[in-house]
C-alpha cells in the first residue's frame, strides 16, 4: 500500500532529527515552561568556546577564519551544534548536512595550511539557506510533502540531489560553509512558517509567537544564533518579517541585484512582482560582507536577471562622509498607512528611531505618499494571477491539505487573462512613477535640499504575530510593489510595563480590529520590535550605510 | 453625418502636408522615374549651406552649436527644410512642428548670447522622434486614425497636447530642438511602415523597397539626412531594421537603460519582452552623444524601470585600450540561423566584416549557440498574449481595417492564461541562461581567453524588404528575447554585378522560399546592406566602442 502523505511527512520529519548527532539531542520543554530559549537557556548546552564562536558576528568571524586565527572546522562544528539545539527547540530546519559541512571545513583548513591564504572572503563562514536553494546531496522540499525525493516535484530529471543553485556555486567559491537549510511555510505565501514536515516554527525569544515567514526558519535559527548569516527570499516581506520578529538586520534588495537563478520557487513565472533573495544577520556589517562578496563573483554573467551593478563604495562613502562632516540626513516617517495602525510597541519603536535621529540634528519629515492601499490592491492581484494552479499542483502531488495560513492561495479559482495581467502591469508602473515623483518632490520641503534619504516605517503592525493571526501584510508588501530597497532595523523589545494596549481603541476596519485584538502585553512580553528603513530602488549600499548608522545611535 | 475613417485619415494626411511651408513644396516624381532620391537628387532643392549643415553628423553639429559657431536657428531651419523634402518624397512624418522648433532654437541662441554658454550638451541639435513620444502642442496617433484628436485613444484626459514623455523632458533639458515626429505602422508590429494616414514609407536609397519598421519614418528621414539623430523603439527589431535598411547606425539598448516612461505603446503591460527606446544616426559618435547626455539626466530618478547605471567610460576605454596596444578582440560569427538563409548581399556583408577583422589580426570563431528557433517560438507567444485585444480596440475606435502587414495581430483570437504566461516567462529565463552559459564557455576556445566580445550576425535575411514581403524576423528578434545589446553596422550596398541570386537554391522551408524568391538584384540595386554586432545584456558602451572601431575598418 502506498504511504499516506502523513507517513511521508513523518518519515522526513524524523530523518531531519536523525541527522542530529546523538550527543546533541536535548529535551524540548513545553512552551509555557520556557517561553524564551535564547541566552542562558541555550547556553546550558554549549561550551564557553562554542558560545564565543556562535555569538560572534559574521563579519568578525571572517576576520578570524581568513587569517587562520580560527579554524573553519571548529567554527563549523560550533554552529552545527547550536543549529541542532535551535531545531529541537523551534522546528526550524528542513535539511541537516553537518557531516558535509565539517568535511568542507576540513578541506578549507588544509587549503589554508598549504597556501597560507583563505579560499575567499567568506572562508570558513557557516551560512544557512532557506529551503529554496538547491544544494547537492540533499533535497529541496520547500515544505511540500509531495516534493520529497523529487526535484521541485518532478522525478527523473537528473537534477535530484546534484543540481546547485547559482548562488550556492558562488558562495562555495567564496569559501562559505553550507550546513543546513531552513524551514518555510509550504507555498511560501505567509508570514508564519508552518508545513506538515517541520510543523510550526517558533520564535526563540518568545515561543508563543511566530518566528515569521516565509524565511521563518532563517529567522528562528539566526535569532537563536545557530547561524551567523543566512539567505532568505522576499516577495511580500519574507526576509524582513523573520528579521524583524527575531531582532535581526535583514535586507530586501531590489530585483536584479543578487542571483535568484536556479532556485525553487512558488508561482514561478509571475513577473509582475518578483521575489528577491537577500541576507539576514545580527549586524549590518554581516549583510554587507556577503552582498559585497557575492557581487565580486559578477553574478550578472551567470544569472540573466542580475544587473551589472558592482558594489558601490561611493554610495556608502557619501553617507559616512556626510555624517562625519556633521551633515544632516533627511528621513520621512510613516507612523501608519491608514489601513492598519501599528500596535503600541511598534509605535514606540518608530518614535524611538525618530527621537534618536532628531537628537543628532537630522531632519525627520512626515511621509504622506500616494495611498499605499492602491499599491497593495495590485499586489493582491499579482499574487493571485494563476488562480492557485501552482499551489494546488504542488499540494496535490501528495494529497496534503494546505496549512491554514495559506488556504487562501489554494482556494483561489480563477486565472487572470493576459489583458488583465497587462492592465495590472501598467497600473503598477504608473503607481511606481507617482511614488517616485512624490519622493523627488520632497527635495522641495527638506532642509537638506535633497529628496529624503530613507523612510522610517513599521515592517508589520505587530512585533510578531501570534500563531494563525498574521492578518496584514501592507507595510512589508508595499516595498515589493515599488521594488524599493528596505533594511530591517531591530529597535527594542516589548515591555508590558510601558506597552499597554490602547484603551477604547476604535478600529479602522475588520483587519485593523483583528490586529488590535491580537495584542496582549503579557503574551508579547520580551518580543523583538523592529522598523524598516526604506530607500529607493537599487540603493542597497546607501541603505545599509544608513541602517548601520541608525543602529549605532539606538545601540543595536 | 459622422466622418468616415477614410475622411479622418485624409484630413490628417493633408494637415501634415499643410504644415510644410509653401516655399518648400516640391513635386514627388513616380518611383520608377526616380528610385534613389538621396544625394544629388535631394541636393537640387537645398542651398550649399543647408547641405553642409544637414550632412554634418550630430556629434559634429554640437561642436559648432555648443560653442556658438553655428546658430541653433540656422541648423534647425536647414533640417526642417530637408525633413520637409524627405516627407514629400517618402511619406515619413506624422507630426510637423517646425514653427515651435524655430522658436525654441531662437530662444537657445538668445540664451547662448546672454550666458556665453550652451543650454546643455545637445544645445541646438535637432532630434526627430518616432510617433510614440508625446510632445506638447501636437498629437500622438501612432498611425491609428482613431487616435486623432485623443490622448492614446482616450478623450478628456487633460493630457491631450499637453503631456510630454519623460525622455522629451530630458532632451529639452539637454538643449535638443524637437521639430517632427516620424511615421510608424499602426500597431508597431511590422518591419515595414504603413498606416492609413501617411501611407507607405519608402526607402530613400531605393524607393522600390521599404524604409523598414516600425521606426521606419526615422529610418527614411535620417537616411535622407532630414535629421541628424532620432529615437525609435525596438521590440523585435524596430530600431535596427530601419537603421540597417537605410545605411545607418542604430542601437537596441537593453531594457532599463533609457527612459520609456510616458510613451505611447502597443500591448502595453506585456512584460515578457519589453520594447526599448534607442537612437539611430549616421555615426556611432552621434549615438554615444545622445545616450551619454540622457544618462547625465539620471533617468533612473524619473522612470521606475531604468536601472542606475551611469555612462561607463571604463567599458569604452577597455576596448580602445586593448586595440591601441595591439590586443586582439574575439568575435563570433553567425552566417545563418538555420531557419532562413540570408540573401547573397547580406552574406557578402557578413564576410566583408569578418575579413576586415581578420586582416587586423582579430579572432573570429563560429557562433553555434542553442537553437534560435526555440527562443523565437517564445517571442511569438509573448507578442500574442492578448489575442489581439489591444490592436483591435485601437483599430476599432475608427473602424479602420489593419494594413496587410499587421493583419496577423488583429486576427488573433485567444488570450493566454496566467499559467501559460508564467510558463513562457520561465522558459524564456531558462533559454537566456543557456545562451549565457554558451557565451561564457567561448572563453574556453577563444585565443583571447575571454568570452567573445561581440557576435557578427545578419539583422535581417534581406538588405531591405519589398513592400508586403517582410517574411522573417528571427535575426532581429532573438536579440529582444535575450535582452542583449545590439548595434547595427552599415557595411555595403547591393551590387547587381556581384550579388547574383543563388542558382538552383533549394529552400529550407516556406518562409525561406519566400525570402529567396523576393530577391532580384535589379530591384535591390544600390540598397544598403548592414549587419548587427550583438553584445551581452547592458553592454551599450562596449558595443558602441566596438561598432565604431569596426565601422572605421570598413570605411563607414
Amino acid at each position: 500500500m502506498a504511504e499516506s502523505w502523513q507517513q511521508r511527512a513523518e518519515a522526513k520529519h524524523n530523518a531531519i532529527l536523525a541527522a542530529i548527532p546523538e550527543q546533541w539531542r536535548i529535551t524540548n520543554p513545553p512552551i509555557e515552561e520556557q517561553v524564551d530559549v535564547t541566552g542562558s537557556y541555550v547556553h546550558q548546552y554549549l561550551s564557553e568556546r562554542e558560545i564565543e564562536i556562535t555569538e560572534t558576528t559574521a563579519n568578525e568571524i571572517v576576520k578570524m577564519t581568513t587569517t587562520g586565527k580560527w579554524k573553519a572546522e571548529e567554527v563549523t562544528r560550533a554552529f552545527c551544534h547550536r543549529a541542532a539545539l535551535a531545531h529541537q527547540l523551534l522546528s526550524c530546519l528542513l535539511e541537516v548536512f553537518f557531516d558535509a559541512a565539517v568535511a568542507d571545513a576540513k578541506f578549507q583548513d588544509e587549503y589554508f595550511a598549504e597556501h597560507k591564504k583563505p579560499l575567499g572572503p567568506l572562508h570558513g563562514l557557516p551560512i544557512s539557506l532557506k529551503d529554496q536553494f538547491h544544494v547537492k546531496d540533499v533535497e529541496t522540499t520547500m515544505g511540500y510533502v509531495g516534493w520529497i525525493g523529487t526535484f521541485e516535484g518532478k522525478s527523473g530529471t537528473g537534477k535530484e540531489k546534484v543540481f546547485e543553485s547559482e548562488m550556492v556555486r558562488e558562495l562555495r567559491n567564496l569559501g562559505a560553509v553550507l550546513y543546513c537549510k531552513t524551514a518555510v511555510p509550504h507555498t511560501l505565501m505567509t508570514g508564519e512558517t508552518n508545513n506538515h514536515i517541520t510543523g510550526y516554527t517558533l520564535n526563540p525569544k518568545n515561543r508563543r509567537l511566530t518566528a515569521g515567514g516565509s524565511s521563518g526558519g532563517e529567522g528562528a535559527l539566526i535569532g537563536l544564533k545557530g547561524s551567523p548569516v543566512g539567505f532568505g527570499t522576499d516577495i511580500g516581506g519574507s526576509i524582513r518579517i523573520p528579521a524583524a520578529f527575531n531582532g535581526l538586520y535583514g535586507i530586501r534588495p531590489s530585483v536584479g541585484r543578487l542571483p535568484y537563478e536556479g532556485m525553487a520557487n512558488s508561482m514561478d513565472g509571475q513577473n509582475s512582482i518578483l521575489s528577491v533573495v537577500g541576507p539576514l544577520a545580527t549586524s549590518v556589517a554581516s549583510l554587507r560582507l556577503v552582498i559585497k562578496a557575492l557581487l565580486s563573483q559578477q553574478p550578472w554573467l551567470y544569472d540573466p536577471l542580475v544587473h551589472e551593478i558592482p558594489w558601490r563604495t561611493s554610495q556608502e562613502d557619501e553617507i559616512s562622509g556626510l555624517i562625519s562632516k556633521g551633515g544632516r540626513l533627511c528621513f520621512g516617517v510613516l507612523g501608519s498607512d491608514g489601513q492598519v495602525n501599528p500596535l503600541p510597541p511598534v509605535r514606540r519603536a518608530v518614535d524611538e528611531v525618530v527621537q534618536a535621529l532628531e537628537a543628532q540634528g537630522h531632519e525627520v519629515i512626515p511621509w504622506d505618499p500616494p495611498p499605499h492601499k492602491t499599491l497593495l490592491d495590485e499586489s493582491v492581484k499579482a499574487l493571485a494571477y494563476d488562480g492557485g494552479v501552482d499551489v494546488r499542483a504542488a499540494l496535490g502531488l501528495s494529497g496534503e491539505p494546505p496549512v491554514e495560513q495559506v488556504a487562501f492561495y489554494a482556494n483561489l479559482d480563477k486565472e487572470f487573462t493576459a489583458s488583465e495581467i497587462a492592465a495590472t502591469n501598467v497600473k503598477i508602473r504608473q503607481l511606481k512613477k507617482e511614488y517616485m515623483d512624490y519622493w523627488n518632490n520632497t527635495a522641495k520641503v527638506s532642509k537638506t535640499g535633497r529628496p529624503v534619504d530613507a523612510v522610517i516605517m513599521p515592517l508589520a503592525p505587530f512585533p510578531a504575530a501570534r500563531p494563525g493571526r498574521y492578518g496584514y501584510y501592507g507595510y512589508s508588501t508595499v516595498v515589493n510593489v515599488l521594488d524599493y530597497t528596505s533594511v530591517v532595523l531591530p529597535v527594542t523589545n516589548v515591555n508590558r510595563k510601558i506597552d499597554d494596549a490602547d484603551e477604547g481603541y476604535s478600529p479602522l476596519n475588520e483587519v485593523d480590529k483583528g490586529v488590535f485584538e491580537s495584542y496582549d502585553p503579557e503574551i508579547f512580553e520580551g518580543a523583538h520590535v523592529s522598523v524598516q528603513l526604506v530607500g529607493r530602488r537599487l540603493q542597497e549600499e546607501k541603505l545599509l550605510a544608513i541602517a548601520e548608522y541608525v543602529g549605532g545611535l539606538i545601540g543595536k
